[in-house]
Order: C-alpha cells, then structure tokens, then sequence
C-alpha cells in the first residue's frame, strides 16, 4: 500500500547545500510524480515545460500575539503555551497552526473560566513566522532574556488537533529531573488517553528559549492524519474536528494546571 | 461546549418496556430537538406534525458470509475475525460497519501476501443483521454448536475505521488466564499505538459464542469521532482514511498471529 497518492502538492521550506548548485525545485503532488517518473520512462529525452511564480518579497512588519494570566504566588515564574499565527499561502493553515494557537487561548480560557487563580504565570504566545525563518520563536527568546524573565516551561501544539496521545518532554541537560517529573504525572493523566511521554521534543517556535534552561514540552496528538493536510491546499477548518481539538486543549490545560501548582524544581 | 449540535438525525434500535404506552417515536437531530424545545417554552399549546413513512417488512433470506485460511497444525481450533454487512439505510454504513468488514478481509490477505502458514484456522466473517435482531451472530453461533467446532477466540471491529488504541478483551468466568495471556503481550503491541486492554467486551455478532468458552475480542480505535458518523447520512465512504483503517487491519492481524502461534490455554 505505502504512502497515500495525492492529488496536491506538500509544500514547504526549501533550501541548497553549501556549494550545491541552485537549480529551479517545487512541489508537485504524488500522483504528479508518478506520471512524471511513467512519462520519463517511455521517453528518456522527454522535455519538461515548469512555470513558477514564487518570489520572496522586501520584509515587512509582524508581531507576536501575547496574552497572560498573572500568577498570585509566583508571578515571575512564567508557564508558556504557544502555537504559530502563519501558514503557507496555499491552504488556511487549520491544522498548521490555527489549532495550537485557539488550543492555547484556549487552555487560558478555560482557567479563566473555572475561576482557577493561578500560582505561576501562565502566558499564551501567538508566534510569528514560524515557516519562513522561526523568526517570532527568536524575538521572543531574545525579549524573554533581555527582560530576564524566568520561563519554567513553554508547551508548542504543532502537531495538529487531533485526538491527544500525550507529551514529549525535552528537559536542560543537567536537570533531567525536571523530564521525569512530568512523565511521574503520567497516572493522572492516563485516563484521559494521555499515555506517551516517551519521546523528547518540545516545538520550533519554543526551541529558541531551550539554552535558557526551559523546559520544553510538544503536545503530542494522534499523528495519522496531520500530514494528509500539512502544507497543502487541504489543511482547511473543515478538516478539523471540533471534539478532538477540544480535548487537546483539555489536556494541555491539565498539564499546565500540574505545572503551576507543583512547579517544576 | 456540550455535545456536538448536529442537523442529522442519529437512528437506532427502538423498543418499549413491557406494559408502557406504545407511543409514536422518532429520532430528531440535536438542533432540532433545541428547536423545538425553544418552540415549545414560547407556545405550550404548540401542534406538532409528525409524519413517518418507516415500515417493518416480511422477513428475507439473507446470509453471513465466510472465508477462511485452513489451519496446518491445529486447523480444528478456530480463530474467528469480523465485522457485520449490514447498516442503516440512511447512510452507507461506511464505519459501521464497512470498516470492520474489510479490515476482517484484509487481515487474512495480509497473511496471504506474507505467505504465512496459520497453525491454527483463521475465519473472516461478515455477519448479517446485527443491527436489526442479531440474528447472523446468533445463527453462525447456533451453527458453530451444532458441527461441534472449537473456536478459540473471536475478534470483531464494530467501533470505526479509526487509528488503533487497543483490544477488550473477555475470557469465560473460570478462564481469566486467557485474558491474562492476551494482556501480556502489551509490550509486543504498545509500540504500534495499541496500549489499552485494560476494558473487558467483544462485540455484538460475537457475543453469542460466549456461551461456547470463546474468549471474546474487540478492537478499540480511537473514539472520538465515531459518534459523528454513526447510525446518520454521515457515514459515509469519505469519512474513512485509508491510512487509519489500514492500521486497524495491520492490528487485527498481530493479535491473530500472536493467538495463532501461541494458542490460548
């Protein structure tokens, strides 16, 4: 059976080896491929007619989107949660990654909600930029030392919203205790359908806040359908399920919740 | 949040307690039962018109339908895999149960396309009727008791084409090491996604071999969506990926071989 044959391309970051030759690339679907590879098999001298019109236009103005829950006990202590506002042009970018950013307005709302007046703050990051050059994930970084403020932890959805699996956890070096830590909550949230926090990993837009000592964390949703939609005309709202998306937003609201009251020593 | 509000109604299976009033009923969608719940707050004199066209026909032949690959070693011990033909009419009962049906299918293709020699008898069954009385479960059963043959579990899909989470398992009352040696084989099945065999169950069309000492299997996908499509116009073809169907099959054929090549004392 193998990989699913499409019909629209996977688009992405591109780039050339040091010193490789800079000859044209694009995406084409695999359906495409396919019937390019039969055509140049009939005829070896085959030409082949592309036209592109990408360009890389002048840099302009873009912003992080930020908003927080001022902590009562700990307010210095900040707890992130973070998804990217861009996508590529050729879908709406639901999945990649409208569903990281409204899980982690989310996550807030729900606090807000409950009335939980947290210990720690709790910060919702709207990065920009993420494909083109993780620009937003280093601004803030940079901001984040400038102001030395203290993040404990920064959680990235960037994996889609589908239904949860669980979390992966990359702790500093020297402190692999903070890693096992959360994976020692794995009881709690077992229940749930939160079983896998195996695999180390937190998220690109978070990464750059790594050498600070965080903690990152991935939410970690069911992975077999993120790449039928990413980077594609597909990955539109429609595609996205109301339920599954929820319960992401659930479970990462949970792990925060774990977070700011038992911080992360 | 709540519950999904839907424009389409979900059916089912309907009956009356004995001695209540034989009232008409039918199955409205969630928006508009709201409807009329808003309808009826403003008016408690409102008129309702209902009008149904559903009718209980004359019975029809019908039939299960099953294929095997004959056993080598043990071929007189049964291991029985399926899913159930028949759905309703409303929709085109893709995940239910289409779904089960060809990962039944698929799972002997699989080990066909292997080469694989079963020890044991491996039997794919479409069962008739099971959402109208049970009857192809009840009579594959029946039929099972009467040429005396030995199955030795009975694995159904019945909840969905959906990505693999596990297997329920129940063994006979006076057998539980049978549901214990399933169990142990966690780690074998965990690093393909299959981590929940904590919940006992098998499914509908099996269950009437309970009664014959077959340790009853069923095979658990995610969850989340299949209330979306069940029993609706929404169960449809397009509703299935491929890719998370193919897994459920790939699951359903590792739980066989490991049954088949270790038996189940």
């Amino acid at each position: 059976m193998g990989i699913n044959r499409e019909d629209y391309p996977h688009t992405g970051g591109m780039r050339y080896a040091t010193g490789a030759p800079m000859i044209p690339a694009m995406a084409v679907s695999t359906k495409h491929a396919d019937l390019l590879s039969r055509l140049l098999k009939d005829d070896k001298n085959l030409n082949f007619y592309m036209e592109m019109h990408c360009q890389t236009l002048e840099d302009a103005p873009s912003f992080n989107v930020v908003g927080e829950l001022r902590g009562s006990e700990y307010k210095d202590e900040i707890i992130a949660v973070g998804g990217h506002l861009d996508s590529w042009d050729l879908g709406q970018g639901a999945h990649d990654d409208g569903a990281g950013c409204v899980q982690s307005i989310e996550a807030l709302r729900i606090f807000k909600t409950m009335g939980y007046k947290p210990k720690r703050t709790i910060r919702a990051i709207m990065f920009m930029n993420e494909e083109n050059g993780l620009r937003g994930g280093q601004q803030y970084a940079d901001l984040a030392k400038l102001k030395n403020e203290k993040h404990i932890a920064a959680i990235e959805s960037d994996r889609g919203g589908f239904t949860p699996r669980g979390f992966t956890i990359s702790a500093p070096q020297d402190k692999p205790e903070k890693r096992a830590k959360i994976q020692s909550w794995k009881p709690l949230l077992e229940p749930y359908g939160l079983s896998d926090f195996g695999s180390t990993g937190g998220g690109a837009d978070i990464g750059p806040l790594g050498p600070q000592g965080v903690v990152l964390i991935g939410y970690l949703p069911d992975s077999q359908r993120y790449f039928n939609y990413h980077h594609t005309s597909e990955d539109t709202f429609d595609k996205v399920d109301k339920r599954e998306l929820e319960l992401g937003s659930a479970s990462m609201a949970a792990l925060i919740y774990l977070i700011d009251q038992h911080g992360l020593k």
